[in-house]
């Protein structure tokens, strides 16, 4: 399945009126079941609606920011279903994760709260207190950046988003490496929260987790799952292209997160934590 | 509680640094409970990060989106707890909503999907199939519009949005009459699906629904779930300042629902349905 898809749209511009084709983002479900085997019955965990393309990393990723994978180690596989009476649109659709017994326990633990979005990470609760992470540590990252490294992301990544979502018709989510501003990966989804899944995912997969050395950019504006997806993957610093939530600023101060908001055309606003960001001043030679 | 909030933040531009105050849309939680009676117990059905403001609209919209409401009739009252207990952050979090037993059925029945987000609405479904209204007739309307009514719409939304949500902090969903072009309420919020869910819930609570002689316009991209919402309060027309999703356009499409896109500098596309917009020439005197 592509994540584009091209459809015939009547184009009205001043007093002229023509037929001709466009490309739509593709938003469909994906449904993610879990098992404890290859062998076992699968249980729906989450239906999200997604962008097609990636959807490994989209499912490790969520299930990771879910708290049912803790480790590479939790997650055995991921598959398609098997069955040959299962259509192949729906197959596109349905990945099923295998995972550790612990993990899958977990993910039993959590079934009460099945639909994935905004919301999610505050099924259930009732206070923005139980959003935070009080339980756990602020990120200690003694990682220091210039203001001309930020200040280098938005062409950065735009060089590297495709050019649908260059148009504006999806949400893009990169990491950098603080060393040298490399990108070390971008993902593209039509909800910002599944672009950053897919990218956490993705380093999931690959044992790269935790992310202690990267900038986490997204393209739109940061809410407080953004922040609470970068804590978990333990990224340091994340800037947002627009503006950050009242809720995303508290999370980043609570978890020891440098959050910077309006990064474009050499400016931007750091909201917490701004110690790891020096002035382009400061770091001329 | 407030929808904005004021913060300090560090500000970079080029080798300059400045520490200034600015301002945040507020993002927080609302818990929904409903019951069938006012000295009945109530159940929590649903928790939604929300900005803060016009709560009654937010929470008769969303019940009504997930059909829990039917109608004004199947609300009796929305209030605070009363509680002398609960602390005055959580009152303001939490809304008590007395409705019909009818009503309170249904929302006992849908309690399996408690989180709300840009999923909603396809929870435990698998299929695209089982999104689109295949049980449900399209819209009739035989309401026609010219090109000059839609161009004109973009100009009077910024007219009222407030100054907060022309900075791009927050949605903003309108409803326009299409016998004048008159702007008929506005709604504003962190989450489109929510300013939209606000917008629909004002126009129940005024039982004015359905709103077969309205457009629906919102800032940013159209998702199905913006599609299902105007399907649900009868609005035959959706305009979107940018692209919609392919999953928007084939509810669209199903729903009976002219959908219009890129609406911006008096210019935009019509995905479905595009007997109801004539060109500019063909409205001109």
């Amino acid at each position: 399945m592509e994540p584009t898809d091209r459809v015939r749209v009547v184009s009205l511009e001043g007093d002229s009126r023509t037929d001709r084709e466009d490309m739509l983002a593709v938003e469909e479900p994906l449904e993610i079941r879990v098992r404890p085997g290859p062998d076992r019955k699968p249980a729906s965990f989450v239906v999200t609606m997604r962008t097609p393309g990636q959807d490994d990393e989209l499912a490790a990723g969520l299930l990771f920011a879910e708290g049912v994978l803790q480790s590479r180690t939790d997650l055995v596989s991921l598959d398609r279903p098997a069955d040959p009476r299962i259509s192949p649109e729906v197959r596109s659709n349905v990945l099923l994760a295998t995972v550790s017994p612990e993990a899958f326990e977990r993910a039993a633990r959590l079934k009460r709260g099945t639909v994935m979005g905004s919301a999610c990470g505050v099924c259930g609760k009732t206070s923005i207190d139980n959003v935070l992470p009080v339980d756990s540590p602020p990120l200690a990252s003694s990682l220091r950046l210039s203001a001309s490294f930020l200040y280098a992301l938005p062409a950065r990544l735009r060089e590297h988003q495709s050019i649908f979502s260059k148009t504006g018709g999806l949400h893009a989510a990169a990491l950098f490496r603080a060393v040298d501003g490399r990108l070390a990966g971008v993902c593209e989804d039509i909800g910002r929260h599944n672009a950053t899944d897919k990218l956490v995912g993705r380093s999931l997969l690959a044992g790269e987790l935790p992310l202690e050395d990267s900038v986490l950019m997204v393209s739109g504006r940061a809410g407080f799952e953004i922040v609470q997806k970068a804590y978990n993957a333990g990224v340091p610093i994340v800037a947002a292209v627009s503006a950050p939530s009242s809720l995303a600023v508290e999370l980043a101060d609570a978890g020891g997160i440098t959050l910077v908001g309006f990064l474009r055309d050499r400016r931007f606003n750091v909201y917490t934590h701004a110690r790891r960001v020096e002035s382009a001043r400061e770091t001329m030679p």
